[in-house]
């Protein structure tokens, strides 16, 4: 099994245009998992000519325009502009000429400092040894999960109701993560983080598929050593589409990456909140 | 002084490849408003091959590379994919050879339903008729905000604190807001109502320019006629950037766009709450 640091790595072509091997073991059922879709774009911005001077990516907003099969895949950078503080680029991730996923992502220079100020409601969780481990073949389920095998994640146990028929109705879902190659997170990995399984769609009772449309990210500090815990939420569900974010957290309790997606879900036609429980393809 | 519809008309040049002209008086101080030069390149999206069948703006991710200054500018639409239910797109905002906003965007169809679920906090804020009309002229300001002019702004007099030099630090701003041409919020206008001012960072007794980094929103569904209210929130400063939110409802209460930008901000240099006021160049 590879690391992250393999499954994302580039080989460059020419200037700011690589060769990437996406890695199917960073897959939810068939599909390959947006947030290691753009890790491989960020690494390719940070490689790029315009990331000299500017290491970190720090905010990438992603459109999955059609998913990637594993395999070779080509990712293009373009300068949109290289400042003294910012560095903007456009990535491309490209299979048989058609643009799969296209990014919009500012390179800067993070640090590890604390907040000045801010408004983020703490993250509660119990300690990880007391959440549930999520396994690649979710009880129930009709596919597998092959990214829990490298990403290895706690969930909250009152937070997994929906596994069992009961969803709690709150469109919350919270997480430790840690990268299960044994490395540390770093703001590439947090794009991974950032877009958690299962949706939390899932805690409202409506199972299923929920291909991400747009996510956009902010990387804020450089995490601490050990695990994150993440907290996924649900905002607003209606028109066929769900909005929901995810909060990360460093093992300092520092508050490092934010992201929020608009996700297509299937609204249950009786036009309100389903009453029937979840299937529990859920873990 | 020109409607919305005329501050944001294109003229095609050839397919996909239009010719707006920006309006000064869409400014704040002698900068093109972000959410205004973003509902140019929707338009540009929405009237493209790819907006055929799909209406209406529904995620918009832009990036501001560098300011464009008013008059003509080349808008060119580039399509990733026409699906069934959605169209993707890159919008890019040119001037003189060099992208100055550049956007991704997936268009589709609205309607104007409720929420099937949502967790999004209600916006508490007193009648229209009990806030504060927003000025041009800031007192104590040393620039105007022309933009005030078209967009009819009253504040919360509840946040308008900073506005007097005692802050209340909660990073808050709730405002009504119509246009001032008379025609009702849709998908498009709803940009300009996504990315208010003043920056919510003025609640925190942080004065001075807050440049836009990157900025996306989600227009969820078709507003209803009638001013709109709108909660500026900000979440976490710290590394000379902020992440701020703003979500919007319709007049007849229903959440119908949501956004976060992250900003460029100047943390003041003792690394913790400045407890000095504001200077009052706000409003």
């Amino acid at each position: 099994m590879g690391t992250f640091g393999e499954a994302t790595a580039l080989t460059i072509r020419r200037a700011d245009q690589y060769e990437a091997v996406l890695d199917a073991q960073w897959s939810v059922g068939t599909r390959l998992h947006g947030g290691y879709l753009l890790a491989v774009l960020g690494r390719a911005a940070c490689e790029s000519s315009a990331g000299a001077g500017h290491p970190h990516v720090t905010a990438v907003s992603g459109v999955f325009v059609e998913p990637p099969e594993p395999g070779p895949a080509d990712v293009r950078v373009t300068t949109l502009r290289v400042g003294r503080s910012v560095a903007q680029v456009r990535a491309d991730l490209v299979q048989q000429g058609r643009t799969r996923v296209e990014a919009l992502i500012t390179l800067g220079l993070l640090d590890d400092s604390e907040p000045w100020w801010s408004d983020v409601e703490p993250l509660e969780i119990p300690p990880r040894e007391e959440c549930f481990l999520a396994s690649t073949d979710p009880p129930g389920a009709d596919f597998s999960v092959p990214l829990m095998d490298v990403v290895e994640q706690h969930v909250d146990p009152g937070h997994l109701a929906f596994a069992f028929g009961a969803p709690s109705r709150r469109g919350l879902i919270s997480t430790w993560q840690r990268l299960a190659d044994g490395t540390d997170w770093d703001p590439l990995s947090l794009l991974v983080a950032l877009d958690p399984v299962p949706p939390a769609s899932y805690d409202l009772g409506m199972p299923g598929w929920v291909p991400t449309i747009q996510l956009s990210a902010y990387i804020r500090r450089l995490p601490a050593p050990g695990p994150v815990r993440v907290r996924l939420r649900a905002w607003d569900v209606g028109g066929d589409r769900m909005d929901e974010t995810a909060d990360v957290w460093d093992d300092k309790g520092r508050l490092v990456a934010r992201s929020t997606q608009l996700a297509a879900v299937r609204v249950p036609s009786d036009g309100q909140l389903s009453q029937q429980p979840g299937n529990g393809r859920t873990m």
